[in-house]
């Protein structure tokens, strides 16, 4: 497709639907209202045995972290350590405790994180409808420091679409939309229900640690959801509360249809306030819940309450 | 006291019981391992109406971040927004999808946060009896990581100690025990059992916000849990596997009786492997807890997967 | 004076001088290009006795370095040296060499430095009128890059304005002018020549390390070079390449006739390209100057080339 | 050669000359004692045209820096500017003056720089016999500081081991020694003084600009100086100062003879207190000097104060 050919966000998503106003001018939390008490209860009901699963990736490994071009995984240096007090340098508390700490120097982006809602948008207009000038210097409204403040607990369902298709990695590229998600579902024997927290497993951010970095960012497009009306137009019926993936930008990183680039975060994360997940460890829990069968459980994750961020790091708890 | 007259924390701890070795020689996640499916469901049985609190304190804030004398507060910049697409310097993407991105400098312990158990030791040995010299450069054992990966998932207990003693916050210096604790968990009408994570509140991290910072950190002392063998016996025989304060080091900051400073951080998280989470905000939680009498709850917490790391920031969240 | 009467900078500058395009549409270097090759051997000139002075001030310092208000001052982590090999964690070379190392974190202006003929505007303007937005994410033009590619060598001299005054240091916001600096030149036996670059100390930056940081920074105003139509021509017809003084923004902060905030960055950097060196050393450089009687010497000074930078530390040379 | 066969520094060198106490106990500084006033004056002599050059090379380059493997190159981000103002997040004074600020996170030795005397050791003393343990955390003895209070003038003499073999630039692992230098020097129709400031030109840095990094650092391996005990006492007999090379290390990486990595810093740095320079950028200069045949000059550096630092970046200025 010709780059010329490429229309604006504005003009695909002309006819899609939003839920600016819907939670009141002020709200910056967007889809997550979904996720009131009764939803909490629910994730509550999907506890059997008490076994649990942490989703963050690694960071500051000394390999790399899997990020988005451009972005450096997080650096951590030591400030104090056995070695300053081998060396004559520790701190000297009365009774003889020593201490070891360290600094770190990180994009907020840069590992397993939510987006703020006010993290993209097209035109001159956030999430809600505010001005896209409130995000110059950090973001003075729909930061993620209301997400971290809220947190996200519900009902979760984990949509192991490698394993449906037979792959231990989908392909670089491969796209895939909701009929792909609730078939697989249905092969899993379970099914998607309104306000579901939705963890979709590709194995692409599995596949970081076994690749060599030249291929893993080769042509740099990654696999994932595709845009379609019908798509968005079932995440608001569905009224899902938050995506979270196994890739860097959960969906296909250019639509092969439009040629338009990240789509979805234009139609579902600014226009429908769905709350975005991103570089999620996934492949401990998907082996489990193919063990068990049971592909549903209560999600909890509170990313870090960094004041105007645009984003934040978070370790997702998944409680089966 | 004079200076001379303080113990070690050898001599002071010559006979305090030591979990090292129980969980094998491996082990870095120490009291952690009370938390098992079991535990995980009781904590689950304690959810009752849905409702949420996050327990971070907010990063990066601009007026300043409550940190140990040294430390500082989070830095954010931002590396792209409005102001750049403005300036005729933002990404162009096909489609005209904007976007905000942030890099953070913080000190891993410069907001609420897990200690690593290899964060603090005294002689050669940290947790578990690994050698001192593994702290060097990064934690080798017994980092945040590990703590990390396992996470924390329980039955939660707040104890509003000032509450308790019918103020808003404790006094500088003020200390108070296990027996203080019972005391207070009874008057509240609850009781601690084997293995809850504890929370206990003091008041004062929240009294870092309307504190002028000069009278905030004169002569920082800390009010908090003060050391004696009957309080270390407490938490092993009771199984603690958790401590959670609102104070920047769970503990009071010198030992009024032997001078010694951070004993706890000597006898519970070095010997014990209890856990620590500092710097907690507990006022909401608490209020509600006043207000609706439920003072147990699921606490949910992971933090960051920083590898290597002396420790890292967290969001933890109590579901009731 | 009300804030309401106080004049912009359009207004105030309608008539006064300017330098743009004299040197070309691409000039990013400003008054620098006085300093010829001629300038140079006048420079070289001066030089008798072979004695040398490092101006900058430290940075770094554990006890914190004077920086404008909002800045902090750098701060440096060692990642390696003799405690990570007592530690068993340095890097073994073949042969045994063993080393230190260590990361900065700075503001670009948090020590000595020369600001970026970029680094100051008014309206849509920069030097030599190119548009201010191709300072958004890093100067495209007229960056601190460009004079570090050049370097700054010629004529120096020293007025000493606090010596004149009988002080050791200018009061808060103590103000002079051209004529106050020709009489002290005089009174030094010395006199300022076209193109020298012009040092200026009024004791200020060697009072911060005796001043409680409280008094140094209260309500902050420094002494300085303040705003008249006759002292920008006087800039203007002497074709002063550079102005260094002692100083964080060499110049008195608030105009105390208009009120206008660094009304000299305006007319002299922005207008004239003056090269504007900041945060510098001079009192021992002054206390020799008055010991031997020579106040004139050759200058050197060549800020680090930081690609894009608004400014950049710098440790100049002066030879007698 | 075996690894194993490697001799240790202190057999290798045994029996090689040493400055330790020569200017002191407490001297910092080494051979930069030979650059007294009259070697400034030698300096000053060699002032011909006014010609001036600065041997940075760039820093925070989006393309990279030049740096030692595993070290990174400066990063730089703006905190104000232009796209600020357009956004309303503008810091607005009275009067309208705009203006834009920046940060930089930088290896203190990831550009031109200065080594401090305590940057390289073997066994467990640095410079002038000081324990290694004062480099712990920070160089408490013989840091950069001292280079920079002092500041580095005198004469320069550029040596072109390139243009003297024939070659644009040496190849990867190629050595050359003292007398090559000579030879190279009276080609020049030059000659190497008692105390003159060396610069050594092999093409190296300058090749980093055009060669794909893959292969840059492939097995990395620079040329550069080799060592032998004639060499090394041809630097104590010669009083040099300072070397100045336009490589990351200032000697071939792995010494052919003996498989020692990086004998130089400990036969010069450490024992002789010879300052190094590193990653200079040399390429303009020689062109020059090629073209008027005047290879001497007066050589003005000084690396920034950083305190306690193991070395700094320098943006050196030569005059001819």
């Amino acid at each position: 497709m010709s780059e010329k050919t490429v229309p604006s966000l504005a003009e695909l998503l002309a006819d899609a639907p939003s839920n600016w106003g819907k939670w009141g001018p002020d709200d910056e939390v967007g889809s997550l209202n979904y996720l009131d008490r009764e939803a909490v209860l629910r994730g509550a009901a999907e506890i059997k045995s008490g076994k649990t699963f942490t989703l963050q990736v690694q960071m500051g490994n000394p390999n790399g972290d899997p990020v988005w071009p451009g972005r450096t995984g997080a650096v951590r240096y030591n400030v104090m350590d056995k070695g300053h007090y081998l060396g004559g340098k520790g701190v000297n508390f009365p009774g003889g405790l020593e201490y070891a700490d360290d600094v770190m120097i990180m994009y907020l982006q840069g590992s397993s994180q939510y987006d703020a809602l006010g993290h993209t948008w097209y035109g001159d207009q956030i999430w809600n409808g505010k001005s896209a000038d409130s995000t110059t210097g950090g973001l003075d409204y729909a930061s993620v420091c209301a997400l971290a403040e809220r947190g996200v607990v519900g009902r979760g369902i984990l949509i192991d679409i490698a394993k449906y298709r037979g792959k231990a990695v989908l392909e670089r590229g491969e796209t895939f939309d909701h009929n792909d998600r609730m078939a697989a579902a249905k092969a899993q024997g379970t099914e998607i229900r309104k306000r579901d927290i939705l963890l979709i497993r590709t194995g692409w951010i599995g596949s970081f640690y076994s690749t060599p970095r030249d291929e893993f960012y080769k042509d740099f497009i990654e696999p994932g959801l595709t845009y379609s009306p019908e798509l968005v137009q079932w995440f608001a019926d569905m009224e899902i509360p938050n995506l979270v993936t196994d890739t860097i930008a959960n969906e296909v990183t250019t639509d092969p249809v439009s040629g338009v680039v990240l789509p979805l975060h234009a139609a579902l994360m600014c226009r429908l306030g769905v709350v975005f997940t991103e570089i999620i460890a996934l492949d401990a829990l998907a082996k489990d819940c193919g063990d068990d069968g049971q592909y549903t459980f209560m999600y909890t994750a509170a990313p870090l309450k960094v004041v105007r961020g645009t984003g934040a790091p978070v370790n997702p708890i998944v409680i089966k």
